[in-house]
């Protein structure tokens, strides 16, 4: 028999399924929402309506805004001829946070899936061939995750690029700052030596 | 400069607010529920609402309910003449799970702490001994958690329960199951070998 009182349990199932929040979590989430003041789940709950009702995508980019066109594509300060392609929005905010780069992004909402139906057709990929097209872009990086699907989405986008005569580069795979190389797998130690760039005296 | 929209920012601030959530986390739930479908946004938002409006508590055992009093403190199924003390609603949650426990209980919601101005005034001390005074209590069962305040709360309240002649008894401590002795401390090494009991043939 469970004695916990409904709206609690309801609380820790709506917790549970946000990604990476196990049950235990959740109760211990919902536990701290119980003894807090009000006021934090009043603004927290008024913070998930807002998002939903204010954010829509920028019409070009793809990326998450509250203005159409978004911050990035509107900053005149960022050269227009670059453009960064990624999987997502978080990885746009990745790369933001590093400061390294100083172009415009395109988002494609994903990578090509065969086997659970995503195709070209599901991704943003017509939008950055328009864009391609319509402006003067001298460089296309591929930020795209290394994952299997990833790469097969970076080779396809990388074919299309190449016969349009746009320069087209990659982000470097290899072992991560900090990283051990004999933990390091298979595949990017590979990439690694094979990526191998010659040093400066 | 940072191009998230504020809403957005503003959802993983609240978000930061969580026990165990941190940017990183807080970003990431933040993402999955703008790329997922509206109704998760506004049933979570409901459901931390509700939690607040609903959610009172007993005033027996001072556990979260949504009844008063709450349903353990009325299942005529358990024995009203035990009553188990533990610190707040997740330990009760613990030990319900385990459904080794048949009594009732009493939250005192904190712990003895002079150093932050938690005396036994700011706990349900004086309504434990109150429950005790009226009712037919037979043994009080403490499992406040053994931290160094937890463990002077309960010497405390066992000090004041045996000077009104009542049983009391503490949940043993000792090596978990699965532990390891060359990784417990030696505080915990010392209860299991003064707490050691008799094996049976």
């Amino acid at each position: 028999m469970d004695y916990f009182p409904a709206p609690l349990k309801r609380l820790i199932k709506e917790l549970s399924r946000l990604p990476g929040v196990g049950s235990k979590s959740a109760t211990r989430m919902a536990l701290y929402i119980l003894n807090s003041r009000r006021e934090l789940a009043d603004s927290l709950a008024k913070s998930l309506v807002e998002v939903k009702d204010q954010i829509k995508f920028c019409s070009v980019c793809f990326n998450f805004t509250d203005t159409d066109p978004c911050a990035v594509c509107n900053d005149a300060g960022r050269s227009g001829n670059i453009i960064c392609v990624v999987e997502g929005p978080g990885d746009q905010l990745a790369i933001e946070e590093t400061g390294v780069f100083k172009g415009k992004y395109h988002v494609l909402h994903g990578v090509l899936s065969p086997l659970d139906g995503i195709g070209p057709e599901n991704l943003k990929i017509a939008a950055l061939l328009n864009r391609c097209n319509s402006q003067e872009i001298e460089e296309v990086v591929l930020a795209i995750n290394p994952t299997a699907q990833g790469e097969a989405t970076s080779s396809y986008l990388a074919d299309i690029l190449l016969r349009k005569n746009i320069k087209v580069t990659r982000i470097a795979l290899g072992v991560p700052v900090g990283g051990d190389l004999k933990y390091m797998d298979y595949m990017t130690l590979r990439h690694s030596f094979s990526s191998r760039t010659p040093v400066q005296q």
